[in-house]
């Protein structure tokens, strides 16, 4: 048959995804599908039921990658890959990650009913523990098998509560015994929503990543006098809090003061003793700076640094500053970039140049295949919170550039 | 006896601090013992224990204030009474409250082995829950007792587990049948550690404060937008912490704004969803200010309010402002205020006259009997805090001003 007038099926991916987002549904119609919970657990369950319809073959590997396997002419071949991650933030939305599993399996029963033999296998994947909310950092499983994470300092990552991520593998019965080392890939796709407000913005149908911007994460440390307010005159205080609130201030004016192409921002904050008649005697709060501009990034921060440097001296408050982690700017496939363009146009679909302003597993992948990414719409921009969605046809646009990008890469030889 | 030449042990009242003190100490030298918990229970049985020692006649009323009556000559006459609060910060000092009790007890003490016989009864006090850490609002039994609060509301307070300050109460044993209801007073003393740096950088011995400062309470809270802090453009942006800080910093700028004579204060945050790469979609703070002036304090509170009207308007983030509290500011007694500069002196003591910065019973004390305070100095004006201290003989000149101001009241007829 012409593979070319292949198309997904919108409403059974609707369904696929409806049915998903029951596993750890909260009440503000988002999920918390937390990496190697109960829920993380019964979404594997469901997906690799849905996997076995498929004949595929399944293996799950040391880090809890689920890879399911489509078999093609020649199986010496390297295979194309795409998948994504089931694991979702705490009271997260319902296509974050998900979409991109939920796609690719779209795409292989599309191809699976209509009896199409690819020249390479294809492979489906459900990354571990992309968000890093649960076990910090992010993107775990991929850092592992694309070996730039090691296995056993991953293992040892803990939850709040203390529980170990190797653990918590063991305990949900997705430890499997495959080493997860990479092998070669011959494409990566990751069909994703923008989580951003511009595709929407501009009408457009499907965003197309040239890369990821660079990710740097920093932990701040501020330390005060505690005192009683009453007594305590303003002069001679030494505020944690306020020393801090100046410095979130000027992380919000960065990005504008290095002439944009940057985002800054703090998201987490603790005040201790936190009491309403004490004066804070430490404050400790994230950073968060991404560019695709790595220089402008690393500028940015050495200014920043300044002058937190000269808000702690002005109060009088000693600043600590930890680097946790990072990630260098990745530019995807040029090749596979220019495909995913491609192949919207010749669907019908109009297309928006971007930068992917979030990490991905494609991350990774990207550091030991050719890989790309297919970004669908955000209703009004909004990701990571219960209210996050997108439009049904959308998705199945996305799901229809995702197969065939798959098809062109699957029957290179 | 010549009265005149009565002095207090400063080593008994020493001791009898270190063995208190000793009841939910913490780590780092301070105390928790908050109130209605079991270390206030036991602090409030070793209390009985040595009122009993002293053959005083001893009182729990209904809101657990615990008071101890020694008869004088003439028991139709009203009493003279002292005292302040067992209750402490979470992980509070060794002085704030406990001082102005065991400085009463001293008294009574050294009264009692000299058989001084009065013309008044004299009457000790611990009243319940001054703090208001545990159960808010503070100072609830002085309150009740005074009718400034209902009772069953008081019962009503709950603590961050859900607890009820009523039935907290009776689970330690301290709801006892007496109503909780003023009666005529000829004076109150209380005795407190200053809590602020004055008295020390000063050299003075005894702080005599002519009231308490207007404290006012409100609640904040902001509302934003929670997005994914990657692919969210800064412009658009509705940061709630961002918010927030711009409000910490009016704060904390009011007061010189305003001239002076003014106290403002954020203690207490609580950021949401408080995840690192999430743009905060809400913010709840506390806000203190504090002066003896009431007009200037409420002039300051319209000023901020337009500010916070401004940056909320500006920032996209709407916000809503709750009153929770409110005292205005309080006189003591003139006659007693002099009484205890004269009598410091008299003592050889040098004296300060000032304003008290933080709530006390006495507040609601002086609402409905002739009402002072004598502050003895805080090291390093820190208070609220583990490292909270007074020295040895300033803890001994404070029960002396306490002793002789209990004695001119107690023999006027």
């Amino acid at each position: 048959m012409d593979t070319k007038k292949l198309r997904v099926n919108g409403k059974r991916l609707k369904s696929t995804l409806e049915e998903m987002a029951k596993i750890g549904a909260t009440s503000g119609g988002g999920v918390q599908r937390l990496t190697l919970s109960d829920e993380d657990q019964k979404a594997r369950d469901l997906f690799l039921n849905w996997l076995r319809e498929l004949d595929l073959e399944i293996v799950v590997d040391e880090m809890g990658n689920i890879f399911g396997k489509r078999k093609g002419k020649n199986n010496r071949l390297s295979p194309v890959l795409s998948g994504s991650h089931i694991d979702s933030q705490p009271r997260g939305g319902r296509f974050d990650g998900i979409l991109g599993v939920m796609g690719a399996l779209e795409a292989l029963r599309t191809i699976h009913e209509n009896s199409i033999e690819t020249q390479r296998p294809l492979m489906i994947v459900d990354w571990t523990n992309e968000e890093g909310t649960r076990f910090s950092p992010a993107m775990l499983g991929s850092g592992v098998w694309a070996g730039k994470l090691d296995r056993d300092w991953a293992y040892d990552r803990t939850d709040i509560h203390g529980k170990k991520f190797g653990e918590e593998l063991i305990r949900i019965g997705y430890r499997g015994e495959r080493k997860a080392k990479r092998w070669a890939v011959q494409a990566y796709y990751e069909l994703h929503i923008e989580q951003g407000p511009i595709l929407e913005k501009e009408g457009k149908n499907i965003g197309i990543p040239k890369g990821i911007v660079g990710i740097y994460w920093y932990d701040i440390y501020i330390e005060g006098k505690a005192n009683q307010v009453g007594p305590t005159p303003m002069e001679g205080r030494n505020d944690a809090l306020c020393t801090a609130a100046e410095m979130i201030l000027k992380v919000n004016e960065l990005p504008a003061k290095m002439g944009g192409n940057m985002v800054a921002t703090v998201g987490k904050i603790q005040n201790y003793p936190n009491s309403r008649n004490i004066i804070p005697d430490r404050v400790d709060f994230t950073l968060d700076i991404r560019s695709w501009d790595d220089n402008l990034a690393i500028r940015g921060w050495k200014d920043l640094q300044k002058d937190f440097g000269r808000i702690a001296k002005r109060r009088g408050c000693p600043v600590r500053i930890e680097k946790t982690w990072s990630l260098k700017p990745t530019a995807f496939d040029e090749k596979l970039v220019k495909r995913v363009g491609k192949t919207s146009q010749e669907l019908g679909y109009s297309i928006r140049p971007m930068l992917s302003g979030a990490g991905h597993d494609a991350a990774y992948l990207s550091q030991v295949a050719p890989t790309a990414m297919i970004f669908v719409p955000s209703i009004g921009g909004r990701s990571h919170v219960e209210v996050e969605n997108t439009r049904r046809e959308d998705c199945e646009a996305g799901a229809n550039v995702l197969l065939h990008c798959l098809l062109q890469s699957a029957f290179e030889v």
